[in-house]
């Protein structure tokens, strides 16, 4: 079966560019891991005409339609509407739908508005997509016996539910799921693009598995796909590459799919029983985010001391003032100082300490914006510092990002390495 | 004229769902900026004969197309060969760009892969876009009279300089700017989007300016549009309404266009000449990171704390062992202290604290995952605490989040009040 699927966004906003749209990137991968194909991906504004243009194309080329957006209670919101008057099917008052919305008001104390009321109107013979965490219900809907329809709000966290708890049990049952794509996406940090490539480059021409670079926030990622009627199949036809790119990686390879540098910190911290606290300056606390983003990490994440004065790096940190005084704050003996310092009072295996200048103001001759360091103390009293000059052209929160997530890095290195050495 | 742009991102891992599509949100806002029509955006794969039916669409309804992606030196890079293609020009190699690359290798001591030559190949008669942050460069062709082409790559960073560098000045000097759409938008917090909507109901209905309101991650904004001559007729134009719909607001409202709940905040400690430290525990340091995300924070943010061990807590904080016992951690009490003792710590006018379980684990019957407590200690002893139940249904980062938002909230909310009654 040649069916595919096709994605169409509906909003002005996005036209805009007043949101990002993350909804198309969970339902891409949502579609890639029931394995359904989608070629296009289509954003249109809250416009009746340019809606049954996308429609006209759309209802050519693929089988599914999976809308987001439109679905609000105000006069813009007018997919459902339109998606009618295209296929010329009348409207109607769905009562259970009004009954729950009503509900939903009450709940919350509030009272339920006239605009509301819009939300219970459904085109006939379309089936309700409920929408358990907001008042705009969806439609699963087949207008033509080859052509579904399933609308969803704008709303992210609604969607996904309702994408979570309708839509993919559907799927399942109406046979869309039936050959899967298998991937896994390798990840790297501290190697470009272009030098991975050439290192990989008789990988990335081969058929299957397909082997794909690219560029990702500081970072490069490998990703390897293949179609395969089992799990197992695609495991054994992934393992052996996945392996072999990691031999050729080495210490760049950090992690595979949903590993961050922070799991994968987090994972070489708990693995050796060991803690880490964090002393924070052009980051401002970023470092220990990143860190807590982590479900679970109370358990090698002690805490942190951000200090974005001096005097909270001398006061709280213990950074001598003879060395902010001689080597100002954005320098390796103060970077180290504070490594030690948090490692210390917090009494944690390791200390990681970031001092930089963010930009854009407060760059001078010798120490441009872009300059930061990053101290780690580990055990046996081992103190180091990394230095990066990581330039203006991205801003301040390239710079903050790059810091962070340079931190996890030299971490993540240090405790690999120490592991070689002692087993 | 009823010219109007398209913007046509190309590459496979956005159909994969591997990577969020900043890159749209960008040049669509540029755009909206620079009062150019655009009334759809496409994703499509690197897959010639898509990219070409894509064309056969855009090519009809857009004058200016707008590509992103493909520029790599990967084989899986083919936008320039696609397009050339389409329309039946052959590729040239141009030498200046070869010499450009060669020189940027050498300039970071790395040797130009093969595979990078390919990025010196552009379709006769194109312009170079240059790209001087990497090694792509893009076109701008003008394959017919009535079309312009523009490409940029996907690395989003290269492509913003490339944007403001070379193609705004292009397109001015192009004539597409002439008609100019302004809008400001509005911000809110603490009001929910249909609510603000009924509130404003006879404000969205009018045509000049247009108001739309939608949600946007846990706030609400109402953007104010009009299509104006000259930046001072639409300002006449937007300012009344903006006026009506802040009294109509009062607290709820927090700013407009680029303002955050963190540049309100700022603004506020500004204007008073105060400063803050926050204390954090579920947070991570998430508080500190917002309120530094503002260029020039440190005139009033110190630093902070991030508790998120017991131990910390009380040997940092200062909060009571016996408080923690009888109280547990998440306890108005504890936030209160966590408050009082980074403000004290810290030398502070304010000091912020928020303490809660942000999940998936270690929620209870009492103390489910979602519940937060924030607290606030201000000048004159004046300490508060607010209570939040975020519940489960978002996630740990949203509970986070929200968290971190409402910690703002309230600053900001204690800190206009003050300013009402003492002014």
């Amino acid at each position: 079966m040649n069916r595919s699927a096709e994605i169409i966004c509906i909003g002005t906003e996005l036209l805009l560019g007043d949101i990002l749209n993350t909804n198309v990137q969970f339902l891409a991968k949502a579609l890639a891991n029931l394995g359904i194909a989608h070629y296009y991906q289509t954003v249109v504004g809250d416009n009746p005409q340019r809606i049954q243009q996308v429609l006209d194309v759309a209802c050519d080329r693929a089988q599914l339609l999976i809308f987001t957006g439109g679905l609000g209670p105000t006069p813009d919101d007018l997919t459902i509407e339109t998606l009618a008057d295209y296929f010329g099917v009348p409207l109607v008052e769905r009562p259970e739908i009004l009954a729950d919305i009503l509900q939903k008001f009450e709940k919350r104390g509030r009272i339920m508005t006239p605009s509301n009321r819009k939300q219970a109107l459904l085109p006939e013979g379309a089936e309700i997509l409920p929408n358990p965490t907001g008042s705009a219900p969806g439609v699963i809907w087949q207008p033509r016996p080859d052509l579904t329809l399933m609308t969803f709000p704008g709303v992210p966290r609604e969607m996904q539910v309702m994408w979570r708890e309708t839509a993919v049990p559907y799927l399942q049952e109406q046979g869309w799921a039936e050959s899967i794509i298998y991937s896994r996406t390798l990840k790297f940090w501290g190697i470009g693009e272009s030098t991975l490539a050439e290192k990989v480059a008789p990988l990335l021409a081969q058929e299957n598995p397909t082997v794909a670079p690219y560029a990702s926030n500081g970072g490069v990622k490998l990703r390897i796909s293949t179609r395969a009627a089992t799990p197992e199949v695609a495991i054994a036809c992934i393992d052996p590459v996945a392996q072999q790119i990691q031999t050729i990686a080495g210490a760049d390879y950090y992690g595979e799919d949903d590993d961050t540098l922070a799991t994968a910190v987090g994972r070489l911290l708990l693995a050796h029983n060991q803690t880490v606290s964090v002393a924070e300056s052009c980051t401002g606390g970023g470092l220990g985010q990143l860190l807590t983003t982590v479900a679970g990490s109370s358990a090698y994440f002690v805490g942190g001391i951000v200090s974005y004065s001096n005097a909270v790096k001398h006061n709280l940190l213990g950074v001598a003032l003879d060395t902010l005084d001689t080597q100002g704050a954005v320098s390796a003996e103060v970077a180290e100082q504070m490594a030690v310092g948090v490692q210390q009072r917090l009494a944690t295996d390791w200390g990681i300490s970031i001092t930089g200048i963010a930009g854009p103001e407060g760059g001078t001759e010798t120490k441009p914006v872009g300059l930061v360091y990053i101290g780690l103390a580990g055990p046996n009293n081992q103190v180091t510092h990394h230095r990066y000059r990581f330039g203006t052209l991205g801003g301040r929160d390239w710079v903050r990002h790059l810091s962070r997530a340079s931190a996890l890095d030299q971490l993540r290195r240090r405790m690999s390495l120490n592991c070689e050495v002692m087993p």
